[in-house]
């Protein structure tokens, strides 16, 4: 794994663009394998949309991140192209759907980190990015209503789901910690102007937890085992799996030219 | 097969509206096969809003049956709880995705029948109807500009997406006659107010497609051996396949309490 060591020293724009496209990519995806399976057609489009927001926002930051490259991928070759190793998404979002309060534990855990990341990003140096922080900022914004309120709605629900809601927050609740990560491509980062505070985001972010568990009734887990490694390119094998049927028919017919 | 034959005359704007919304919802469904899988982003963007626009539009239209049935059936239970018999699509909606040419070529086709379909009903004397027709019809003309794009593109395109197209073309068109169908509960909601005039929906619908087919340099096929059923309930094997998978989750999770 030199390569992911490498990688920051030689391009670290290009890679924090990938870090946080490949977030809203595998998380996207991962919701739109509910496409056609929610439990209510109501929540079946909720979730649909949610997904092409992010895919939407994914497309946008890897089609900068191909340009800042320059060595002439898109989004497309970024996104279909790259193996598991070269993704750069945090554990959390390639965890598996499970359960509906899986999906939506997962989602409001995320959904409160990125909103504070575009909040950050909107006044940061780099123009494009700031512009696509700006918009991307107001959908995860709804989103995060969407999916705070669901946790609400499940975890001060009833004896089964609050049980179900409190064992999805425990078991994907040691893949948060990785979220405010501060290393040398985020150092390299604020040296050109991509400036994000840290340690404000990851106490901004503990006091929307807290206030939607406490309403919630449910419990903040301890921090301990916290797993890390999706930033350098080390996922869980669920990766692999989702990347396989992602990625299946766009290599199938490279560059779509029929 | 009783059944569909007594249902018309028990409730048929009941079976009216089952018949258009299933339309829909299978159709969004069978789109929605393809989240994650398109061979580009912008374009695995676009068939899933399209998708989420068709499912919005069977939502209500079965909101609404379930209203007029007055059994206490919302668009969920007519959505997750009805077998394939108890469905009222047409037979072209429910064909397979095939490639992306026969996905496209299948929603041109019924595009252009949706938009005149909307049309006129935007101006039937049934309100909710009306409404609901004036606000899809807006989304569907959207839909029909960028298939049939999309149709005359790859049928105007290299050597292999032209053979493709014409192969999609050639096979799904026995499915299209059925949507021109005229019969017992079309007679009984029309007394009822909600008219349509098939002829003149037919001769529009050949032109728009006669149309589109030319500049995409492609023949139409010789109308013959033209599939029905659907209607009656009548439905290919592949329906079954697809509502096994859609409705899986909410028959495992009956109210989704939870």
């Amino acid at each position: 794994m030199g390569a992911p060591r490498r990688t920051p020293i030689a391009n670290p724009l290009f890679e924090y663009l990938l870090r946080h496209g490949d977030d809203r990519l595998v998380l996207g995806h991962r919701l739109s394998e509910w496409c056609g399976h929610g439990p209510i057609l109501e929540e079946d489009i909720a979730m649909a949309n949610v997904a092409l927001d992010l895919i939407g926002h994914a497309s946008t930051l890897l089609a900068l991140a191909g340009e800042v490259e320059g060595q002439g991928r898109n989004e497309d070759a970024l996104a279909y192209f790259r193996d598991g190793t070269a993704y750069r998404n945090a554990l959390l979002v390639e965890q598996p759907n499970g359960d509906f309060a899986v999906t939506m534990v997962r989602q409001f855990l995320f959904d409160a980190y990125s909103v504070l990341l575009w909040d950050q990003l909107s006044r940061c140096a780099h123009e494009q990015l700031a512009a696509i922080a700006t918009k991307s900022l107001k959908e995860d914004q709804y989103h995060l209503r969407h999916s705070s309120e669901w946790v609400v709605r499940l975890g001060d629900g009833t004896d089964e789901s609050h049980a179900r809601t409190q064992q999805a927050l425990d078991a994907v609740w040691r893949f948060t910690a990785e979220l405010f990560d501060h290393d040398a491509v985020d150092e390299a980062v604020a040296a050109q102007g991509v400036v994000v505070d840290h340690a404000a985001m990851r106490s901004l972010w503990d006091t929307m937890v807290n206030d939607v568990l406490h309403r919630a009734t449910l419990t903040r887990p301890a921090d301990g085992g916290m797993r890390r490694g999706g930033r350098d390119g080390r996922h869980t094998e669920s990766l692999g799996h989702m990347l396989a049927t992602m990625q299946s028919v766009a290599r199938a017919h490279p560059g779509a030219t029929w």
